[in-house]
């Protein structure tokens, strides 16, 4: 990806957070409405930074599919909201255990833990209820895709898995990462299509290319831990390795683990041509953009 | 409530009971299906005795309709599977503390904290999961009319005041209790009557029903706490005043708060004489057994 070519990719991505921002601000209860507590709560989880990237994925398959935007913004409010539930339940103490995200004290050191678990629930719960409007083309199957992808055999049960794997079989890491991180990435595209009135191919294909896409999000997730620094990573690097946690750096070495990254970008470049898509289309950059991350 | 109609209602309970395990059942992922570790806990929570009276009520409201009871299935099961999750978060350590529920180890006994944790969020998931299917009618009404009930501005939204509410205010108390307790009971109802393809008026009307079931049960809480014992209740009275929490009967002392929750039966008796159901109908005993229950 040249110069260019970055800076239209990190243009557009400005311009969707800027759009979901202002969409959950309107979909979401106002801050003193009543029980103000949870209200609060639910607000300084999902308005604390974040890159949207879902929503932004959503955006982009529903527009490059000849959808209107407006129609995409239901859908991408609902898996941010799953997307910020997740991490808010991540971070409990009996999980996680983090007192930081994104530099600001996690939701239950800013508030306490019986308000992170409700805020959670209250997220995921918000989640459904924004995809139950009239005005959303194909609202049933757009909220089947998303249960599918957020639930037992989807991202909770990856999470499942998460706490309890300790094979570095890179079989089961990838069963886990397809769940936990690549379920919320297909259903991004898939409701992108579906919002967009694609048939069942273009929709399947979709779906390929953000669990594609997901996979080389995780893989490049486990390199930052080992390479990255604590000033651009904004966490502390070295955490996966002191918690002894199975990542691909550690079942597959440094140099397998990055090939193994740039394979996952080849696949989803290779669904993105199934798509009729070449190789300058946004959803490319997009591609080069999670490989090369560096937080 | 004569001892026949006793008989026909605890009956016609019994029959529910057994028509929404079975469904469940069927609904529920495998117990030994990947990722078994989720699987088996979302079955522990969900298979542990329970009197299913949501799912009861949603069946009795559709087909008192005129529906069938296929129609209610899938609406019932989401309704107990809210319920349930409900239940298994209360019971974390960081909200009620409970180690026991219906005689057996809350789930975070049996399992561990994180395990609670993630099962609710799965068992929540499903419940939109369940409703999203082509053969529901109105799938996408009754979706927004659970979401509603369970999140920040129904359940949830009781839940979080439950827990800070000091104040002994009757109206602040019944605001709490229509939330956490009375939306559901309403949802139960409303997903019924749409369930059935009733018009708008009519399923308002079966939610205020629903609504005046919820407030009477829940007085009938505050009462059990106070003349409950041990053996029929299944677990400790006096926990409400031992906690200080708020309850009728604190507020309004316990021969005021008994005529609560009867005023309470007589205002869900005059919705169904709104819905020209008469005093022999089984919706109209339902109130009754919800007074007079003992645990």
């Amino acid at each position: 990806m040249n110069l260019e070519e970055r800076t239209s990719l990190e243009r557009w991505l400005g311009e969707s957070r800027a759009w979901i921002e202002e969409g959950l601000e309107l979909l979401l209860p106002g801050e003193e409405e009543h029980p103000a507590h949870i209200h609060r709560a639910m607000r300084y989880a999902l308005f604390g930074g974040g890159k949207r990237l879902r929503p932004a994925l959503c955006r982009l398959i529903c527009t490059s599919m000849g959808g209107a935007q407006a129609d995409a913004l239901r859908p991408a409010a609902a898996l941010e909201l799953v997307h910020t539930y997740s991490l808010v339940h991540d971070d409990l103490p009996c999980m996680d255990d983090d007192e930081l995200r994104r530099g600001r004290a996690t939701l239950h050191v800013a508030f306490d833990e019986a308000t992170a678990v409700l805020t959670g629930d209250a997220l995921l719960t918000l989640a459904f209820e924004v995809l139950c409007h009239p005005s959303l083309p194909r609202a049933t199957e757009s909220m089947g895709c998303l249960a599918r992808a957020a639930g037992s055999r989807g991202m909770v049960g990856g999470q499942t898995l998460d706490l309890s794997l300790e094979s570095t079989d890179p079989e089961e890491l990838g069963d886990m990462h397809d769940r936990k991180t690549g379920a919320l990435f297909a259903a991004a595209c898939e409701m992108g299509a579906m919002a967009a009135g694609a048939g069942a191919r273009t929709c399947r294909l979709a779906g390929q290319y953000g669990q594609d896409l997901g996979r080389a999000f995780q893989a490049t997730d486990d390199l930052l831990d080992v390479t990255g620094d604590v000033g651009t990573l904004g966490k502390t690097p070295g955490k996966d390795r002191t918690l002894s946690r199975p990542t691909f750096v550690a079942a597959l070495g440094l140099e397998k683990a990055r090939a193994k990254a740039r394979d996952f970008g080849e696949a989803a470049r290779e669904s993105l041509k199934a798509l009729g898509w070449g190789p300058d289309h946004l959803a490319g950059f997009f591609v080069e953009f999670v490989l090369s991350r560096r937080n």
